[in-house]
């Protein structure tokens, strides 16, 4: 059998030592995990940010995978923890809404509370879960050593962010507001293509009052060409080719976007 | 038997092509290593700060890991360097001072010279001995293919930094040195609470001639309020709830802060 | 026989999701592989940045690692996709100039283009192949169950950066541009002691007019000093000891520097 996968996405960036010192906790209980990497920079306390980040990158790895998810401003306080199972992957984390997205594609078949703080470090220090509970219970379910019922109750209320929702009139301009914006500036929307289905797709966009089309890719206009696209993970993305469009539209994560679809 | 981990902290950042070198040079000698980054981005040639990330997360590895630290403005010069094995930890790097506060914490039984040049790559570039002296030595090492005493003769007095340390009047107000600030804006200070053992902890501080208070974690007071706690490696810390206490205070590394404990 | 290795170049950055959705791939495909990165910091859409890294760090590698790289402004248009062997080595990525100079060192012995499409996941997104192409081809190559020959017909011309040359007189002042600028500030110029075979090395130079001493390493002289050095990748380097000097000397990669050897 391989060695059993552990991701990690959090907001505690590359500087500190904070990410070693997990994966030390980690590998000291799950000697035989590969742990790998989806994110270390989600902006800090950016629990929105995170959870977009995971779902776009979790559903890609094998199954078996334990993604372990540290975005966590009320650490340490009466916020609980949680593990899900999916069937493919297990989930853990605070339960702060950081699954929301990543459970609408991958559903959870069962959500148990963590209660039982001794499958984590002693002691565990009230700032950093991620080292002394969350990451050694995503060891331990790695390593095959704890099922998810050990640590507490199942639960059905996990904590949902509302995710952002585009405003307007059906057909007509849409209030789309900015999910995220990539490090090439390219702008995710909150339109999924499956929003869609079953209607025409246009084959040009009305963003911000001018008109852009609507292509499969990045270079397939001359450099500096305001384009939209469906991106990798299925939203509506505006880009520029071999530019950068949240610059040219000067929009960051939560502005909206007037988008006029046909 | 587990695979053996190296883990890795320098100044070299994640953008230029020297931390895939070495992890290229060490894995063509130890090949079944297993790879962590504790972190590339120390300041450059900032040894006090690497001295800081490095105890802070080397701790909390397996037994049996080889903890390789390379901040090194003097590379190539006649600085020495050494080979350092705590019974849990071997720790291979340039010997200026960068192990100081981790030997505080895991002291010891033996320190060697790295003298025999032959366990490195050849030739030797005189500026990155991290590709082609220090990461070898630590993939043999890993491998168990090289025992420290074949390096060179023990050594008792390898370089060791001044810790800042608190000026100030007993139980009066002490001048904190900032020892480090995170990516969150946490202000970590030359102050651990092993040093006041024994005295009774304040329920509150006076910093900078306001009194906050001290708290256990992050979340337990309204967004903005400054406050203090026991950081998760033991040390005094400053924090804003959902801020950023560094901006608060305007002080980066290096910096004092005024505390009268009670 | 050890886990087969796969080093990961690219300009996708460590906060987006990108790196970690490529490497879920991979994982799925290739469960034993120990996935190394070499970059993801190569400046967005820089294939000549991209080519500098992949080629010095490279080399480094055990033979039999398969070489990942992904600079792919052209993604999902009609630019090639390829997989060389070297012999020691895979690579696998866009046919856009990227592979230039680490084909300088590592000549192929054979380059196939990517036109069996269904090698990669289904479907392929036409803004990602890292994830729905690269990656997978570099996973099963490395998982020894696929061949380049079945990938496309053997090509004889990829695409070839021009690289950097200097210019002007021989042994007279030469005009060379500025290759890389590394984050010690650092400056790599476009010539390479290869390139110098055969001629006496000069003990000092004439940079933008002011003579400075050709030394073997960063720490030979006082703090402040402007230096030149053959660099650990085999070029020509201009450096400040303890200090800055692509600050001092205001210039980025693309810039000229004048430099008279002798």
């Amino acid at each position: 059998m391989s060695a059993p996968v552990i991701t990690l996405t959090t907001d505690f960036g590359h500087d500190d030592p904070y990410v070693g010192a997990m994966c030390g906790a980690i590998l000291t209980l799950a000697p035989e995990a590969k742990l790998v990497d989806i994110s270390h920079g989600v902006p800090p306390h950016d629990i929105r940010a995170g959870a977009f980040t995971l779902a776009s990158a979790a559903p890609y790895f094998p199954a078996g995978t334990v993604h372990l998810a540290v975005v966590d401003p009320g650490v340490g306080t009466a916020r609980r923890g949680l593990v899900a199972e999916t069937g493919r992957f297990f989930f853990v984390g605070p339960d702060n809404g950081l699954f929301t997205a990543v459970f609408e594609r991958e559903p959870p078949r069962a959500i148990h509370a963590i209660e039982r703080l001794e499958y984590g470090l002693s002691p565990i220090h009230p700032t950093f879960h991620g080292r002394d509970l969350f990451g050694p219970i995503a060891a331990r379910l790695a390593a095959g050593t704890l099922r998810p019922a050990e640590l507490g109750p199942a639960i059905a209320d996990p904590v949902r962010l509302h995710p952002p929702r585009p405003a307007g009139a059906e057909g007509g301009t849409l209030e789309l507001p900015v999910l995220h914006v990539d490090r090439f500036g390219n702008v995710t929307l909150a339109l999924h293509e499956d929003e869609l289905r079953g209607r025409a797709l246009p084959n040009a966009l009305t963003v911000a009052g001018a008109e852009i089309p609507l292509r499969r890719t990045y270079g397939e206009l001359p450099a500096g060409t305001l384009l939209a696209l469906w991106g990798s993970a299925g939203h509506l993305e505006l880009a520029v080719c071999e530019g950068n469009a949240a610059d040219r539209l000067g929009v960051s994560p939560g502005a909206l976007v007037s988008v006029r679809l046909s």
